[in-house]
């Protein structure tokens, strides 16, 4: 078996790291040379719309899938004549504008915060008057870790943002004051089967995520569940999917789901019987799913604009380090932490002497 | 960190799995074109007393390990020249010699069967009338996987026997009539500290293993620990090693060493927190050891000369199969599949799901 990937960051070469064991080989497609899955993959060079690069991705695969949503759709469309894509680009195509995504989650009975289309200046002044403040404009497409982003908190705001990111199609949302951020991580293969990891309970810093940690048995989990399921069918998904959504009182409103693997799935890799990864694998080769159930409880950290000392982490029991071979640069995700153990309060220990370790931020 | 693998196959291969997310690149040095290493390391092509490519190798390489211990003395006597070597070579001079192996075992007081050294037809009739029939002839090297072995039932065996190994130092050993197989994989660092994976029950058909089964709370564990911990620190051993024995009655008798990561080992992967191709790594770059304790319960079943269909092995719940990339052909380990699950009882239904997909032999 013979998988095809669009980009070849962390994402694809954990791909790629959980298909040798199942007997898939990777080949990635990405414009930076020596990217991080080039270690575990054959790495073609070349932009997404290189029209030879894409034929040689397309000869080497059998399935094609990505790792990212931002992939054009000419990329997308030309593979579909020759291999099958997973998730369609459908999937990819709504994930890619935040607009058309609340609209999906709107038309699905999946509660959001309160939004609007803005493509104007008139248009945001009007928007900002009728969600109100604090709320957050953000580019429809191609935004993703806080960039292409301003948040609004008093109406001096308003024409500084639209001169930070306006003159593109954008999107207003109110700012809901929100208990916590979680994740449902979800796939769903050819037949339709879907399965669900346990609801992830995620903390952002900078618009960027930091740790992640599953949350077995969390009353909202049924919740995320419906919603998550309702979106992998209307969207015929076949693959892994990230839906991240607010808690609002008991409420849960989705924020915006990613097409794909995801940041808030990594401890999987050793908290779950099967990854997020070989789980997404397995859902576009066809195969049967495999289970999501927790092993053990589990903790991630992510590292960010830094590597810790490897023998400091290592000597905390249960610690997994995931380094991604890349260079360190401030605000870069380089790798992450998963923290296992047998019990909770176990866990709680193991925590303590971890974060003793990793530098404060 | 950058390690060096004499050896190239599915050991190597599960080496450089493990060392991608703990941020070790893999470089193996192996004769063969297109080895199941190679997909995820590095690969020099040359033979083990390749003067250029050993080069190469040592210049790639902060440490430099191996697969197996028949490599030849004159590559790691080279190599430690300019690289740390771990395990010793004198422990892969050891393992690689039946009959100083079993010496070694006598001097530390580790039971074995009782064995002799055989250099001619008359001291093979001297050793026959000393330890009686059955017995195995065994070359004292180069031997693995029933490979170089004459069973003797009868005196009519001899002459045979001798014909079809004799030549080349041989030993002769006693057949114990024996309870069981297992054997104890077990990781010392370079502080000297020990750990200990739970004994292993193995079945072996026609000298290859076939299936292991790790037996938590075994009365015999505490016996087998002793042993390798005398093994590991007479050796002043650095890495992964296995403790082949016997059960005959409630004692154990050591039937071999392999001073490397072993096939009895390899449902460490999900069925311990840290792996023994992870420990083995952390062991031989003087990082801290992981945790050898078991996650779950857990059974191996060998992949030899053939490979099941990847649907149906996956459709069984707790299925983890590992395929190596390699060609299949009769006799040839393949791959593997650990079967996990959380209690004893849950893993014995799995056993008969996966008994009905695996062919029977």
């Amino acid at each position: 078996m013979r998988v095809g990937i669009l980009g070849g960051g962390q994402l694809a070469r954990m791909l790629a790291l959980a298909g040798h064991p199942l007997g898939i080989e990777s080949t990635v497609l990405d414009p930076g040379e020596g990217v991080c899955a080039g270690a575990v993959a054959t790495h073609l060079v070349g932009g997404y719309e290189d029209a030879d690069q894409l034929g040689r991705l397309s000869a080497a695969a059998d399935v094609v899938t990505y790792e990212f949503e931002q992939v054009p759709e000419t990329a997308t469309t030309e593979l579909a004549r020759h291999n099958t894509v997973h998730p369609a680009p459908q999937a990819l195509a709504t994930g890619r504008d935040r607009l058309n995504e609340k609209r999906l989650f709107q038309e699905l009975g999946i509660p959001t915060a309160r939004f609007a289309a803005v493509d104007s200046y008139e248009a945001l002044e009007a928007a900002v008057a009728d969600i109100g403040l604090p709320a957050v404009l953000k580019t429809r497409t191609l935004g993703y870790d806080g960039k292409g982003q301003a948040v609004l908190r008093e109406s001096g705001d308003i024409e500084p943002a639209w001169n930070q990111i306006g003159g593109v199609p954008l999107i207003l949302e109110a700012v809901v004051p929100f208990g916590r951020e979680v994740s449902m991580v979800a796939v769903r293969g050819t037949d339709g089967e879907k399965r669900f990891y346990p609801l992830v309970e995620n903390l952002h810093r900078e618009g960027i995520l930091k740790e992640s940690r599953p949350r077995f048995g969390d009353p909202l989990h049924g919740t995320a569940v419906d919603y998550a399921g309702r979106l992998l069918d209307r969207l015929g998904y076949v693959g892994t999917i990230a839906l991240e959504m607010f808690q609002e009182g008991d409420r849960l409103l989705a924020n915006e789901m990613a097409p794909r693997v995801h940041n808030s799935g990594h401890w999987t890799i050793e908290g779950a019987e099967a990854s997020q990864f070989e789980n997404h694998l397995r859902a576009v080769f066809g195969l049967p799913l495999g289970s999501t159930e927790p092993v053990g409880s589990c903790f991630m950290f992510n590292l960010v604009g830094h590597l810790p000392d490897p023998a400091s982490v290592l000597a905390v029991p249960g610690a997994h380090p995931h380094y991604y071979g890349k260079a360190v640069r401030p605000g870069r995700k380089v790798g992450h932490i998963t923290l296992r153990a047998e019990t909770e309060s176990l866990l709680e220990e193991r925590l303590e002497q971890m974060r003793r370790v990793l530098p404060a931020d």
